[in-house]
């Protein structure tokens, strides 16, 4: 770590209201172990005070992106489950192959999928996921920033709960301070109300938030209402889920009335709208979320249903697949649409004052971005290049927490080969599949 | 030229019908001057009848890919109209910009472009635009294939109709047969009767077909009902436009009747979904023109409301607006993807039995992908990772009329930056903006 120093960037500076994105030139940016310690004009820092110095070219300088919502580990199955309704996906796909699941596959899914997030400059992931400890060596191995929450079912029990809150206590804080750690029961429609309720006392007895996918779909909503006389986002509140800080996964089935009641609580909502177009569903309200002061982050999901962990493709998606919703070019403009990417998503991840902006106090989450590909050129507009044109091989050098991860492409924490051998080695056991087997049921 | 042979690739194979997809192994692929001559079990050649040897390293060879329906020089304005409804689009930007075009624009806007398709496997491309000269000296030097369309309006008056058959005439076959060229009024809404009249008859008089928008959106449909009587497709009949091989633009506001009618005549359909999607416009009903038995090919329509020349982001797009569209995550399955990207591209471009498939007889216009990054990892399923996972810069070698145009992504035919360097310098006088200064009037 030590003292770092980025001249010659040109740097993305999206307002605080996402009413406008700039990109500023003629500052250099000066870091201070983990954290931005300030923005001086170009060259009057002294350089002899740093342990090193990135010129940057001219590419661009932003926050790295932030995944809400991933099950990274999944990519150990990406391709096994396609062209299928999200009934068939559980059901005849992902709860039969996770049966196969051993805790040290996740540590070697984890790291292939921190190898994709970080080759595109994903900075930091909210996952929900199992074996988590595994999964927390690998992010403390990669450098990457990690919020960790244990899934649970209600079908394992009240003493999962407690299981799991363990994990939270003693990952909290991790990896000088990268890892955090959340509670995370699966879903409404896969937990009993007291299950939820047993976990919203936890995550306040232990002083950590919830992470959960609600409303997945329009069907989850009525089903709901025809099962239990309200909707999903109705149960978490009555069993007091939205009084910690909450991230509610997709949301897609919300009502009019889910909006109004959320507007109350500390939430915010990941979207992962590949995954959402893929099964074949309808997206999630974004523009309504919006407008009701709601933070929304960008998400992958897991790989088998979003094919990939880089969050360009939702960024590029949600904005196409909300002017088209709203159909209305004007709807999702692009400072919006940056916004979301970068302090909505630090919002919706429980660190707006530290993440999501180039700024000084913030933690030095930064990654520069090659804009001199012929998919970029002219450089008329550097923000619609960013939400409308970018492929994430541009992304060309990743800081996390101050350390330099990724520099020209060269991943400099792990061993990319050994990674992806290992997981080949495991390709066939994982791919075993036996639909009798799940270790759920969609219903 | 001369003789060149393949080895150790993976073999993408889409079936005629578009029912399967497989990648094959163990078969070398033999190149004579500009055509596929054979495939032979692997080692089987005699090397020293070649005059060059590719050794793929286990990459996916497959056909380049078939831009249906672009303005490629467009390229020059990209990042200049975001944000906006299709009316602004054309009389805010588009057609005021236009004003500022010189001939000279078009053979630089042209290369760039060609620069950004080669480097994503774009190996062919049906262009519709101004000064089209300069774009086939564009096109000859690339070593790119394309299909040229001298773009007029009916206001330019019947002498433009002979005007641009002349330049029909002139290149067509030209660059070794790369190039061919067609006729290319610009839409129903901007040419009237007489002039789609006149302009179906000069291709049939020179045997050649029609490349032209129609019904890019619905409310385009209702317009022309209201006004005419009858769709714009039906106007196309009416006026002899669909009795020769035509190109039809989009057709997002095709109406069942239309599609019955479109059965009947030889047309293909070219489908840039992320212009529809960028603009809040409804998407093309693709499934039920496939259904009708109507081609359907892959395009990147102009970048100023793409952003983008590759085809992988409308091949995605397209697989996933599909899937929604019809609430089924069933619909659009891969091999149907990935028919529409090769041989249905290659029969809406007008030459389905020499592009579209890697087989003897076909010409070489080959990409070679590598599946080797993280995002492919692990490799259970390559036909899902080209349609959802590839980022263009994983095409690293593009073959095109049996020349090697990029290797190991180093373009061998054009400078990029004397390219880059000539578009730049124009930038300032191009982006002038006075919207009383419109070529034509969208109403």
């Amino acid at each position: 770590m030590g003292r770092l120093l980025i001249t010659n960037a040109r740097i993305l500076d999206v307002s605080e209201n996402g009413d406008s994105v700039a990109v500023r030139t003629g500052q250099d940016v000066l870091i201070d172990g983990n954290r931005i310690e300030a923005l001086l004009p170009e060259g009057t820092a002294d350089r002899s005070q740093f342990d090193s110095v990135i010129d940057a070219g001219g590419m661009l300088l932003m926050p790295g992106l932030i995944n809400c919502h991933a099950h990274v580990p999944m990519v150990l199955w990406r391709g096994l489950a396609e062209d299928v309704s999200i009934e068939r996906w559980f059901n005849d796909y992902m709860w039969p192959l996770e049966n196969n699941l051993q805790p040290e596959d996740v540590y070697w899914g984890m790291l292939l999928g921190l190898i994709e997030q970080i080759e595109a400059g994903v900075t930091s992931v909210a996952d929900h996921y199992f074996h988590m400890q595994l999964a927390a060596q690998a992010v403390e191995k990669s450098g990457a920033r990690a919020l960790l929450g244990y899934a649970m079912f209600g079908s394992q029990g009240l003493a999962m709960v407690e299981e799991t809150a363990r994990f939270v206590q003693e990952y909290q804080g991790a990896a000088n301070g990268r890892i955090r750690t959340i509670m995370a029961p699966h879903a409404p429609y896969t937990c009993d109300d007291d299950f939820l309720r047993a976990s919203a006392q936890a995550a306040k007895r232990l002083g950590v938030g919830i992470h959960i996918h609600v409303s997945e779909t329009t069907d989850q909503t009525v089903a709901s209402l025809a099962r239990r006389g309200m909707t999903p986002v109705q149960v978490l509140e009555r069993t007091g889920v939205l009084d910690v800080p909450t991230i509610l996964a997709h949301v897609c089935g919300a009502t009019p009335d889910d909006i109004r009641l959320l507007e109350r609580y500390p939430v915010g909502i990941a979207h992962a709208v590949k995954t959402y177009l893929k099964l074949g569903q309808d997206t999630a309200p974004v523009v309504e979320f919006l407008a009701a002061g709601l933070p929304v982050g960008l998400a992958s999901d897991g790989a088998v249903s979003n094919s990939t962990l880089n969050l360009w493709e939702p960024l590029r998606l949600m904005a196409l697949t909300q002017k088209q919703r709203a159909r209305m070019g004007e709807a999702m403009p692009i400072a919006q649409a940056l916004h979301i990417a970068t302090r909505g998503s630090a919002r919706v991840y429980g660190m707006p004052d530290e993440l999501g902006a180039v700024a000084p106090g913030y933690l030095a989450d930064l990654i520069l971005i090659d804009l001199s590909g012929a998919h970029h050129q002219p450089l008329h507009n550097i923000p619609a290049s960013l939400v409308y044109n970018l492929q994430p091989g541009d992304v060309r050098t990743v800081i996390i927490d101050g350390q330099v991860v990724m520099r020209d492409r060269q991943l400099l924490t792990i061993d990319r080969d050994e990674v992806i051998a290992q997981v080949v080695s495991r390709m066939e056991r994982l791919s075993y599949l036996d639909p009798a087997k799940r270790i759920q049921t969609y219903a």
